[in-house]
């Protein structure tokens, strides 16, 4: 049984503390330290000559390749740096640019702020209209000619509640649209099969359910279909095809090695690369399918106050457990004030965020017990 | 004498090496790991709760007013985060915008190749015109009428030719053009005056001779009296006024703040500031002297069989000295055989980065003894 010792990889936090926050910062990795250590030294020893001699310089395709089997992605079609921000932006001036002509960037009023902040200046630069629908499940039926893109969060950062990625970019690819997937939330800890959905991008954030640490880099997914027709949208030497050769003309890089930018982010890539290693150990089908059964036990023993946000269908539920409770501000309060760490998003949501690594029954089991506790 | 017990604050590397490469990884600041056990401290004690109980957020502003005496900026001008590479996109589509009809991005043929990359995209997306001048002294003669923006390397990469920043900025502002800086190879070297010489948006590497580090994050300046005409060039999260609101539509933060974008790389950031807090101890003024000082003494020592690449004007000179040499290559591999780290760049060039961090004359002699023994 491979997965069930996998909390051991994990600093397990203070004792007698829950920390239900795998959807914001995941825990740490016992491997960091010396993995920063062995850093240090490279840098204290090498300086300028660990560029060749040691692996920094190829992180951003090795962390991708480490990457890609957890988002249900092929080797080489995913590559690690920038923040999730500055990914969206590359992703979403992208797909608008394969899609000349075409009026529309389509998403959801819910989308993540920050999403809809990239949307709506790649809407002004290239003289769109950002195009949001209020209920998730009416997004098919709203994609149509005038679609460029489809942009939408994979899970919604309040419900929970995870589109059903292959039927919605089946969709827009009838339509003539392309699709460009936000996995933050669900990344890790449940199945975001970007290959065998056939989305055209994605992108993410290393730091929630993937365990790399406060700011980790984030990444970018491109279609292997789609790399060579691509030119990368922020184009800067690491996407050169050959970086030391100091060419003055921009000569991107074959696949998706083009699509890195500047200097790779050394030291967020080594904690990055520290939890992407323990993945690596994993049966993550066994992970997912822990995931969700964490959930399904939170959702049956959570006090019946607690009205679930998330979807009843675990196939359509993301990384963490979101439920409505009229004083949800209170109860995350109490629920801090006896140890317990969850999240709120006004008015009425709590969140808690599972993590299918280091969350054991035993853990929600004792949430239950608390959550009693406060609410008898 | 402050400035004199500098290179205390830094670890020396393995003993009998001298590295020269302050234009590539500065050396290590002692400050290092015991920040970044701070740090998993942090993240293993508070996870989530680090990003309101620890300081990691605030990074980006609190980096950037200890970074702007280090430029000759004013506080509230300079924002840490993201790659050189990134901050100059956002400089150059910003400066693009702010120069609406004009058709002309001014810069030189020997920029370094990831800035005309940068460049090239920016002329593309906005259908202006990339115009290289060969010869530096030329640029101030090439501004007119057509002219976006003036596009420079503050230092060249090759020559180590520091432009007057002063004087092509008044030019280019008598012509209706804004400036674009890039100052990887003289912040923290050499006097760089962004706020005295007027300039319009600089940007930076973190890691020569700042000392942040492989991979540290780079820098943004914005002109205060720009800050509040320009819109962010990447919109996102951290740049909006409110970001904990989470309002659906974007509204810039006052000031510099508006220029950030996605979640800060705590670690980079980290790591970036044990090296600033080491220039915050230094007189400044003394520092760039003793670095015009230390290069003096290397030309002044230097085998005649090394030509002068570099100015001999030292208000001419950025952060390393640079020789021309028939056989460069095998030069520096013999001084590398002989324990000594210096750098080439085809064909001719030999460049030596001097730190007055943490460099001293010293390093300069011994540099001067194996030279003269391998040219004997």
């Amino acid at each position: 049984m491979k997965n069930q010792s996998s909390a051991s990889f994990f600093e397990p936090g203070p004792r007698g503390w829950l920390y239900f926050d795998a959807n914001s910062i995941g825990a740490m990795p016992k491997l960091a330290p010396r993995r920063l250590a062995r850093l240090l030294a490279e840098w204290r020893r090498l300086r300028r000559r660990g560029w060749s001699e040691s692996d920094w310089l190829d992180a951003p395709r090795r962390l991708g390749d480490k990457l890609a089997p957890i988002l249900g992605a092929k080797k080489g079609s995913v590559i690690v740096g920038d923040s999730t921000s500055v990914n969206l932006h590359k992703a979403l001036a992208m797909a608008v640019r394969l899609r000349p002509g075409r009026k529309e960037i389509l998403s959801e009023a819910g989308t993540f702020p920050t999403d809809l902040y990239v949307a709506q200046g790649i809407a002004r630069d290239h003289g769109l209209k950002l195009k949001l629908v209020k209920d998730p499940s009416l997004i098919e039926a709203a994609v149509g000619a005038r679609t460029a893109v489809v942009f939408l969060s994979h899970t919604d950062y309040r419900t929970g509640y995870r589109h059903d990625l292959r039927a919605v970019t089946r969709r827009a690819h009838a339509q003539g649209a392309l699709t460009v997937w936000d996995l933050s939330h669900s990344a890790g800890a449940v199945a975001t099969d970007v290959a065998r959905g056939n989305a055209d991008f994605a992108v993410g954030c290393g730091y929630k359910y993937l365990c790399g640490g406060p700011g980790a880099p984030g990444y970018l997914y491109v279609a292997p279909r789609l790399q060579a027709r691509v030119q990368p949208a922020l184009a800067g030497w690491f996407g050169h095809a050959e970086p030391m050769k100091f060419e003055p003309r921009f000569r991107p890089a074959r696949g998706i090695q083009r699509h890195a930018v500047g200097t790779p982010a050394v030291a967020g890539n080594v904690l990055l690369e520290a939890a992407l290693d323990v993945f690596l150990k994993m049966d993550l089908k066994k992970l997912f399918r822990k995931h969700a059964a964490l959930s399904q036990l939170l959702i049956d023993l959570a006090p019946e106050e607690l009205i679930l946000a998330s979807p009843a269908d675990a196939r359509r539920r993301g990384g963490f457990v979101a439920f409505r409770y009229w004083q949800a501000d209170a109860l995350v309060a109490e629920l801090q004030s006896r140890r317990v760490v969850a999240s709120l998003r006004p008015p009425n949501i709590v969140r808690f965020g599972l993590s299918p690594l280091y969350h054991r029954e035993s853990d929600v089991r004792e949430l239950a017990r608390r959550l009693q506790a406060i609410l008898a």
